[in-house]
């Protein structure tokens, strides 16, 4: 563990006590976001130490040409980079001319950073001691509105301590802004106008390649102990700055504060042409309301979120603090409020992973949002990938695929696929699997099947015919084998016959089988339309369930286990725990062939698919399984803990899951993987809350019914969530003795609890 | 087949007829070298249409840094790269002022290009009409010279045809040059000095990291009609530039010539602070002589070269120019003179591969120097592998191997690893095998032990380490496997037990076991002192012993064949017969997962390992192996048609044998894989001497006896080698009918002809 000097606290997370090594990891671990935009904690003001500065916009990237050491068939041309967009955040702040610079101040005190999660704020406080000797008291707050989100606001105050002073707050916009993550050092911006007027400021850039376009605008008001001052500010623009500068003479003890509204206008939502008219009509919206009531807007609309997702845990401050971070950062990065736009692997607090869509969305954040939001939003994610099924069957075309056979890319900003190393790019291919269980996990929590002929039949009957096509049959195993692949557990590569993409593909093939004669006898008119167009035969179903009837999985007699992939009971078994801790994390300390070599597993592998379909396996062989896995898993995956957590849950082993759940849920608090300023988890933080509503909680559907089964960690007095299940709402509150649930809504319904039915009226309390 | 436009000779490679399509691929085909330096075919004068300009250095690189997509720990910092040396060998020729250029003439006719191999020079002829209607007849003639091997020398002639003239000779240095194959555009040499004096220009360039400092020099003196005429030139000195211009009114048909002698001296074998007078010096010598003088050195040094090494083949004109082709590029890459030196796989005609040295030169090139040189040749190669160790051990230490084990690099120019392909990198540890296998091929051909005890048995000792620990046991299989590697075979990665790998494997632990006790019985004191260098111990030993005697290989009870690898058998075994021609080659068709999962192989695998191990397998053994893969070979690597030839002809399979010939020898003259332009094959050029004399000619050594069986190909009536065999030559002619042995020399000679003992006398004919 790197970083621990985040302080406890059940809704804030706090820094106190100012250290420039610990910038960075703060700017991550600070950041905020709406949705529809988000940023790096970054300070205002000028700040000249070790810094990583990051706003983002939801959906613009730039396609940055690939660069690879030796060019491999098939590679995209491109991988699209999350693009650090202008800076709207800027003030610097001069007192008596000197600039307030926190890396080069004679003395900084009381420095306090709070992310209230609760309101939705960040905020600064410190006093420090200028190289002029001018003593001053600092403090910030700023947001990003969820109400209005296309707009931050910031105030800053500056109150002199040991004399009177003239302060200048200088607010600027800056699009001469770079990227950390650039692969040719390419220009991913183009200012095309700069623009003032009165106390507004608009710079009009689009990105280069994609042609985005954008405003981003500001508009401010400074005060003089809270009471307007009109001022006349000084304005400077160049090619890609616009900056005001309102300066006042400051007696000792009062307080100069500026108001700054900021934020950005995009062409995804307004005319391109109209954007500076567009930022005009949300600058009047923000400053017609002003600072202090958005603030109380803000606060209203996370109490909407947190009322509907917040999860609570007595007994154990870092373990309430972890979960509310990661339900809190979640909602941050998406509110799907918008189809085209998905969840990046950093959300909007770095650049690493190109802030594109993985599998991780469907395998670990739509049981989050299905539950703690309007099923629409689940539903949107699904659409997400309906709408790139035609680039997912040319990009299956590429690499030899025909007939209409899909493969879902491994990471995608716009359908296309922008990853380019052959090891995950051609054979990590059980995203594919994810992206069908997706579609039939929505099925099976919200009942509703429309979207199945409606959309999602297509997108299965492209997996389903990619599977058949990928698989081969082995005349010397008189199975279906499918060769050279990735598993989850990314420390293998080029493996046959993974057991967890063997069996999710006959899963796959399965269900679009089952959901083809469904539609088939429900919805004709669907089903006439979808054979018009994927020109489905019969003679093509038979080869499909030939590869699903025979498929290989790799067994092993002795040990009475799926093997993770041929050949795995070849390696040298020595555990993790024999292993010296010189040697950690492997992917630091060791080249690339001996981890492929050694039986150690980045992520779960078998486990995750035992966690998909866990029906077909009984608890013993779930045992079996852990007891064989676990021991070589070293969880340098940000996605392993989690489904650790909820498997070890299952099995009773309450303290393992608790400690699974501890490094899934502070794993960026605490900075596990001595990476957090790059930026933070976003999604494997729905895996935590998977870890306690699946794992603890042990919420399930079963036969169309909720099912609950749960348990309490030992260093937990109680815990609660809650679900939306079908338009109902369902609070469910755990203690050591008992478990309440209490149902807001209108109709009855039944669960099972421990397998016993339990029936819940509406507003009434019950208690199992 | 893409260019066919060299004609048919048994002595000369010749262009007729200019068309600039054919001008890249020519520039690499006309290549010429000396061993210590080489050269692209590019013209002396300006060229503005598409060239690829290349002079080369022997052993001059430098050290780019590396490029990858996604890094892996344990990647080298850098990939080395042969460089573009300054040019000396250019002259723009101005005709009443206006600039020849061939890309930009009226007409060109009887353009001729020859490269005469049997004397070791390059001419051009043609006649051009430039656009101010000029028309001149142009003849050049260039060589690098083998016996001052710091220079080479150019003749320039032009005759005006239709009027008088006024012709201006513009010989220049240039060190403003650059390199098509860079990965970050870097910069690459840095000009110090730029001087002259009377008719001779000298720059000084070092190269940027690596320091190596040179001079390129040059002189010229310039004649009318073969009578020199003294001229002042113009000089012109920049930066990176000395050009002087040597300017004469010259009459219809009166022929202006000029001679230029250029190239460079480097710090390797100078003084770095003497270079320019060091070039003065080889200058001295070079224009003593002259260039007609210089010139006829040059032919009896060839004809030296050409009397131990030639091959003839009578009936086959094709066949001819093929291997003369071949000898004599490998002896213009590389002349055994200097063991800091290697092959690489391009030589000195392109930038591809580093110009680095690969596991090529232990398993092709040993046997064509071991056999046509002084046997300190061959010696020379194994010794730049044992200066080479410490960093081997290095090398293997980053992947984490301890005690001494040692793993060469796949691609090298001083012992440091510079490929970034973690699936050759890491992986592709055969190479290993054939630098312990040239130890003993050397051994075993030359019969010189000496260098064993010497140095040989620290590399064996160091090769066998890494074996050992490479090795893990399978408890599964009660057996050592190796695992995670890439076979001879490129087009597999990352398999488990690769039955080339896992045998030569074995066979270096056996053979040093053998090979440490025979030093131990017979040279005690060199034994001593490497049990203190080494600190093997009886125990290390018996590990070694228990990894040999255990080793797993893949085997089929069914085809009764060893398997490539564990799982080939359950691929889909299409035969390459089958295959659509539209899909070929599959290494520019298919993407890389599903090249890795067919069972296509780029080059012999396992028929490499029973061309090594010959004496342990049956010809029934090698013909079901040989039957059951060479249908899925695809040969897209150059080193696989020629050990297919040598298969094939002791198969008795005789045109197949020839095809492969073919293949293998006139691989660049008919650009089989459309990449000529790129640079020659040369590595797999002395494969092609394989295939005459170990193929057609059946040459082993058997029992310290050298032996024969040899079959001549349908097509030819007859052909001749000759083999330098411990200090005696033995010329071997071939008929349909007999064979002929002639042996130069001071001793009998007793050789195996197909199994019987023939002695042959020095000096006598012998026919069998």
């Amino acid at each position: 563990m790197n970083n621990n000097y985040i302080q406890p606290d059940n809704w804030s997370i706090i820094e106190e006590g100012f250290d420039p090594k610990n910038v960075k990891s703060s700017e991550s671990i600070f950041s905020i976001g709406n949705g529809a935009m988000g940023q790096r904690a970054n300070f205002e003001e000028h700040y000249s130490g070790p810094t990583f500065q990051g706003s983002y916009i939801a959906g613009v990237y730039y396609p940055d040409k690939t660069r690879v050491g030796w060019w491999k068939n098939g590679y995209p041309e491109y991988f699209a980079k999350v693009l650090n967009a202008p800076n709207w955040i800027g003030i610097n702040v001069l007192i008596n001319k000197e600039q307030l610079d926190l890396f080069n101040c004679k003395d900084v005190k009381n420095f306090r950073r709070e992310l209230n999660m609760k309101e939705g704020w960040l905020s600064r406080s410190f006093q420090a001691t200028l190289q002029n000797d001018i003593q001053i008291q600092v403090d910030t707050k700023r947001f990003l509105s969820l109400d209005l989100d296309e707009v931050g606001a910031i105030s800053f105050s500056v109150k002199p301590l040991n004399s009177d002073a003239e302060i200048s707050f200088q607010p600027y916009l800056d699009s001469g802004i770079t990227n950390e993550d650039t692969n040719w050092d390419d220009k991913f911006w183009n200012t095309t106008n700069v623009s003032h007027q009165n106390n507004q400021a608009f710079i009009q850039a689009k990105t280069m390649k994609t042609d985005f376009y954008t405003c981003t605008f500001m508009e401010s008001s400074v005060y003089i102990n809270n009471k307007s001052v009109v001022t006349e500010p000084n304005i400077k623009a160049d090619a890609n700055l616009a900056s005001f500068s309102y300066t006042h003479p400051v007696k000792q003890n009062e307080t100069y504060t500026i108001h700054k509204f900021g934020g950005y206008v995009i062409d995804r939502n307004h005319d391109k042409d109209s954007l500076v008219s567009a930022a005009k009509d949300v600058l009047k919206g923000a400053t017609k309301a002003g600072f202090n009531l958005l603030l109380e807007d803000q606060e209203q609309a996370w109490a909407k979120i947190w009322n509907m997702s917040d999860i609570t845990i007595e007994g154990d401050v870092a373990a309430q603090q972890g979960i509310r971070f990661n339900i809190f950062q979640l909602n941050q990065t998406y509110l799907g409020k918008d189809s085209r736009l998905n969840i990046g692997p950093k959300g909007f607090t770095g650049e690493k992973y190109g802030g594109s869509t993985y599998w991780d969305t469907e395998a670990y954040c739509i049981p989050f949002y299905m539950a703690t939001k309007d099923q629409n939003v689940a539903k949107s994610l699904l659409e997400y990938r309906y709408n790139h099924l035609e680039k997912a069957i040319e990009n299956a075309g590429k690499l030899g695929f025909t007939n209409g056979a899909a493969l879902y890319p491994m990471v995608t900003m716009n359908g296309e696929e922008c990853h380019n190393e052959w090891e995950i790019t051609f054979e990590e291919i059980h995203r594919n699997g994810a992206i069908a269980f997706a579609i039939y996990n929505y099925f099976r929590y919200t009942g509703d099947f429309s979207y199945i002929p409606e959309k999602g039949l297509e997108v299965l009957i492209g997996i389903a015919r990619f599977w058949q096509q990928r698989a081969t049959f082995s005349t010397a195993q008189n199975k279906y084998v499918i060769l050279g692949v990735t598993g989850p557990n990314e420390y293998e590569n080029n493996v046959n016959n993974n057991w967890y993409t063997n069996y999710i593909a006959k899963w796959c093939i399965d269900y679009a089988l089952e959901t083809i004669d469904k539609v088939k006898e429900g919805f004709s008119n669907d089903y006439s339309r979808i054979v018009g167009k994927t020109k489905i035969t019969d003679n093509e179903l038979d080869q499909w369930k030939a590869v699903a009837d025979n498929m290989h999985f790799p067994f092993s007699e002795k040990h009475d286990i799926f093997l993770q992939q041929d050949g795995f009971l070849d390696k040298e078994l020595i555990s993790v725990a024999d292993l010296p801790k010189s040697q950690r994390p492997i992917n630091q300390k060791w080249s690339w062939d001996r981890i492929l070599r050694s039986p150690y597993i980045k992520q779960a592998d078998i486990l995750q698919g035992f966690y998909f379909f866990e029906d077909d396996f009984s608890t013993e062989e779930l045992e079996r399984h852990f007891d064989f896995y676990e021991p070589f898993t070293v969880h340098e995956s940000s996605l392993s803990p989690c489904v650790h957590s909820i498997q070890a849950a299952k099995l009773d082993r309450m303290e393992q899951a608790y400690a699974f759940y501890l490094r899934t849920s502070r794993l960026d608090l605490d900075d596990y993987n001595h990476e957090v300023e790059e930026g933070l988890h976003i999604t494997s933080m729905a895996g935590t809350w998977m870890s306690i509503v699946e794992g603890f909680g042990g919420m399930r559907i079963k036969n169309d019914t909720l099912s609950f089964d749960p348990k309490i960690p030992n260093e937990w007095t109680g815990y609660s969530f809650k679900v939306n299940f079908r338009h109902q709402i369902l609070k469910i509150s755990v203690t050591k003795n008992e478990t309440k649930f209490e149902l807001e809504g209108t109709n009855n319904l039944e669960i099972l609890v421990r397998g016993k039915k339990v029936n819940i009226s509406p507003d009434d309390l019950v208690t199992v």
